[in-house]
């Protein structure tokens, strides 16, 4: 199945197949230099199967883990693009889940001011949400993407054969992001979450397609994209707080979701769900901790912060909270009836 | 005079006025938070200027020069942002030379993946060349402007009265960038540089319209704008190669040109003019280092430099030369009859 993400200029061809790593000449250019870019987490054959389909390429791996999302990466890759005579013309191709994506795009877009980036996600979370989008970025201390920018991939290769080499945990993690468009945009998407099969294929099928349809929409989150950060506020803020790869992302945001479901009848199905996929507990937190780390996140202007509340199922509102409102939601805490 | 670059989404005036920057509100909404970013260089006077209008602002001053646009510099600028919690709404002024509009740009398109960008340049070098047309960048090592953006400021305030505190050898470094366009672009241009006393009011307002002129047509350089880099290909290599502050940057620039102008009557022309403009002469290079900076240069790709040539007064033209070539001009060097 071929989608196409419709950006102008910047539109993008998105490839689930299974096999499809096999075949990346179909999509990609890889006569010219070929930065592979990956993480000890990836499994070596994915890389192998990549790099034996690009003649010219060197591979770039670093420690697996949020923590290396960080500046002193983003420098040594850059070094290593230079340091291999990188010229405008050539490309970086990404494998790995989201940490991956985020840093490898961050270097494709910055190096020379902007070279092509191909990126092939080998996590559900990545496949179905992070690689889709062109948001770029690293973090700076305990600040989640506060250093990035909107570059937009030339294609993304989804190749469901990847998913076969991932944990139960890191499976479950992605999950949770496309139960997320569920809950805004899509009740049938949510459904399929309560059957006792998970059908993977619809359900990456679904919130791809619903991934790419708001991003077509509002491509610089000025307005209707804001809503894909449904459960992020709150949970962007105890990823933080718990040190980063204490709690997976997929997981965090299972966690900020529940402050904003209103309809308290939906919030016990989600919790049915929770359970099916082993989501963690909301840890304690200390609520001026968790503020203070809010008010440094992008969402926040000023005084006040945009959240994203599900009043029913497949609906969202969009409001402008402020401090004393996120005080309330937060001590209130996420399990109240 | 207000000029408009127009570039669709990313369109935005330049100002050219005696005292203007004693009224920026007119241009720049100052009711938010504003990161006043400029370096030791700067009189302290222009900066309290525009410090003045601006209620709610913070100062970030580094040292002067080019060895100042790393990555330490660009890293120090996004932690005290984050430290004065700016948020995507908030903006940054560049109070400066090329360098504090380089890097100050860089940090403005990459914070929060892009906030508003004010550049008031205080140099004539950035008044008419660097100022305008997005390019935003750091250097790494010995490269310069290997990591960086296109991204257009929301305005350009240029105000002549800040030339009064340039010493005359940074007002003739500037002069050589205008000179430059006229050599490409403009004959009157060029011969306004022949005559006993300088127009700088003309010379301005036709170099700063020329860029504008070539930066509407190609906003990120995949053709027309690649002829702005006359001068640059060996001017470049040069200044990495004597190290960053031995020669500025327009002084660069001049000693580039010369190894591409094809009529010897023009260069004869053109090094009268760098004798009134006291050009430095260009220093006894290696002609493998030059090549080996070079083929890391941003205008090389695979094989071949794309070279800009001078035929005669007011043409350009763009050329492939292959290393042996370039190898050639080297050893020709740049006062050769």
């Amino acid at each position: 199945m071929k989608l196409q993400v419709n950006l102008g200029a910047n539109s993008y061809p998105i490839t689930i197949e299974y096999n499809a790593l096999a075949n990346i000449k179909e999509t990609i250019n890889v006569n010219r230099k070929v930065a592979i870019i990956t993480d000890t987490g990836v499994p070596e054959k994915w890389v192998n199967m990549v790099a034996a389909q690009c003649p010219n390429h060197f591979v770039l791996t670093f420690e697996q883990g949020e923590q290396s999302k960080c500046f002193d990466t983003y420098k040594y890759l850059l070094e290593q693009c230079i340091e291999h005579n990188m010229s405008r013309k050539d490309c970086v191709i990404a494998i790995g889940g989201g940490v991956v994506g985020d840093i490898s795009g961050f270097v494709a877009a910055t190096y020379m001011r902007g070279i092509d980036f191909y990126n092939i996600p080998t996590t559900i979370l990545s496949q179905v949400d992070s690689s889709v989008g062109g948001k770029v970025a690293i973090d700076m201390g305990s600040y989640k993407n506060i250093v990035g920018a909107f570059w937009q991939p030339k294609a993304v290769i989804i190749d469901p054969q990847v998913l076969s080499t991932l944990s139960i945990r890191q499976q479950h993690n992605g999950l949770f992001e496309a139960l997320k468009m569920g809950m805004i945009l899509d009740a049938e998407l949510f459904e399929l979450f309560e059957k006792d099969d998970l059908n993977l294929e619809t359900i990456f099928q679904k919130s791809i397609s619903l991934k790419k349809m708001v991003v077509e929409q509002d491509e610089k989150e000025s307005s209707l994209r804001k809503i894909l950060n449904f459960g992020h506020t709150i949970g962007h803020a105890i990823e933080s707080d718990c040190g980063l790869n204490t709690f997976l992302h997929g997981e965090c945001v299972s966690m900020g979701m529940l402050f904003f479901i209103e309809d308290k009848a939906l919030k016990e199905r989600v919790l049915k769900i929770y359970e099916k996929l082993e989501a963690p507990q909301v840890p304690d937190y200390s609520v001026d901790t968790i503020l203070d780390i809010i008010s440094h996140d992008k969402k926040t202007t000023g005084a006040t912060t945009t959240v994203v509340k599900v009043p029913t199922l497949g609906k969202y509102i969009l409001e402008e909270y402020s401090n004393e409102q996120l005080r309330d939601v937060l001590e209130r805490g996420p399990y109240e009836k």
